[in-house]
């Protein structure tokens, strides 16, 4: 072996290592920011390294999707161990629910992820068997306590929370600043809630919990008996919805799609 | 004025006519299909015309598509009239909500009309402020009853109706006949319904109505008391769920849109 061979293997694993560790950061900002179907040299590009190199380190989309998202993912799966144990299962459900809609709600990639199926992801395929049982278990104790409709089923439960999921982003960015998401020809904008620090699309806004409502009236559905308490975060005002609805438009395109006629 | 003349603008204007109707059949037709979004050029080939025959009738996106929908949204503002006058208020909503969802599920291009907002469409500048009044109208005499959360307002009940409204194309496709949705190399749709009926994507499939089901529990989480009786239409099996989220899912595209990666 000569000099040369044992300075290169070592300076070209380096380099492999951190050709990969810059894809995973660049596939985590680009799927956060444009979901899980963005274009794939795209995340290359932002990497600053070529297509081949990204192939090479993930041969799949799905390969990249499981490596980005395998923390996050266990992080959620975490919540629901502690759920299934809290010593009240509503308030266990709740909390739980809380930790999914709070990513749900601020990571686009996340929300592709956790709202929809896509074959072939590993740590994905584990999320989703884990979340069913951490829903079907809490349901579980709530029909032995008698205080959710003993008529819900756990698909009930996960078909509501993929629907309330899917528009969940679209609350988010139209109840943040003005500035954030309004197109330069809105007029209905006229929300008076601003926060200086959200300056992107990925910002959570000033009212980085609108989700809470929604949830809290689909769960107060399942339920025997009313929930004790108020609402909680403030209702959307009349212009806010206006903004929830153009954003869950199909006429808001991403990158990578065709801009559609006018 | 020539005889010739006098025959031809006749036939001129029969022309102009028959190709205005070919136009929105053809537009009625490729909006249910594939959503409001749908290209322009596939509309005027599947009615025979050439892209500037279309532009001379509808100069606009916004034009064609309210041409083609203003009968079906003057139905549900009709439906709104009539569900404001009911004896009773609950059954007014839901009645109303009824004929609204119906719609939504097995209609794309409605869809995308009800559920969000398009600048520039008159006829549907008129229906989402006929439908926000009709909820107003109702939840009103609703909180003068009692019988609804006094903290309940508008905005919640059109936001959880848009969410809902959105994710119910992927509940009926995925509750039609398991060959009318499956991709060929899906493994787990081993749904045993079946509807013969259910040849293409805007079939209403076996269960039509699966809708019912998140509704009424959306309608249930309003309420002061819960509503007396079970929950309407089947719940759904775990391989009908799994197909709804991959049918919810951003890797599902439509026609135009480019293809992601694997």
């Amino acid at each position: 072996m000569t000099v040369g061979a044992r300075d290169g293997a070592p300076r070209q694993r380096r380099d492999a290592r951190r050709n990969r560790e810059l894809l995973l950061e660049a596939a985590h900002e680009v799927f956060t920011e444009q979901g899980l179907d963005a274009p794939l040299d795209v995340i290359a590009r932002r990497a600053g390294v070529g297509n081949a190199t990204l192939y090479r380190h993930f041969p799949t989309r799905a390969a990249l999707v499981d490596a980005v998202f395998r923390d996050s993912l266990t992080g959620t799966m975490d919540a629901g161990e502690r759920a299934r144990k809290a010593p009240e299962a509503w308030a266990g459900l709740t909390a739980y629910l809380e930790v999914v809609f709070r990513t749900l709600a601020a990571d686009r990639g996340s929300n592709d992820l956790m709202t929809t199926h896509l074959r072939g992801v590993e740590s994905l395929e584990a999320v989703h068997g884990h979340n069913r049982r951490t829903v079907d278990a809490l349901l579980s104790r709530l029909r032995d306590e008698g205080t959710v409709r003993a008529d819900v089923t756990t698909e009930d439960v996960l078909f509501g929370l993929a629907a309330l999921g899917r528009a969940v982003p679209a609350l988010t960015a139209a109840t943040a600043a003005p500035g954030a998401t309004a197109t330069p020809d809105s007029t209905t904008t006229d929300s008076t809630t601003t926060d200086s620090t959200a300056t992107d699309s990925t910002a959570t806004g000033s009212a980085p919990d609108a989700w809470r409502r929604p949830l809290a009236l689909f769960l107060a559905g399942l339920r025997t008996a009313p929930a004790a308490g108020p609402l909680p975060a403030p209702a959307l005002t009349a212009a806010e919805l206006a903004e929830v609805l153009r954003e869950l438009g199909p006429h808001r395109t991403r990158a990578g799609e065709r801009e559609p006629g006018t």
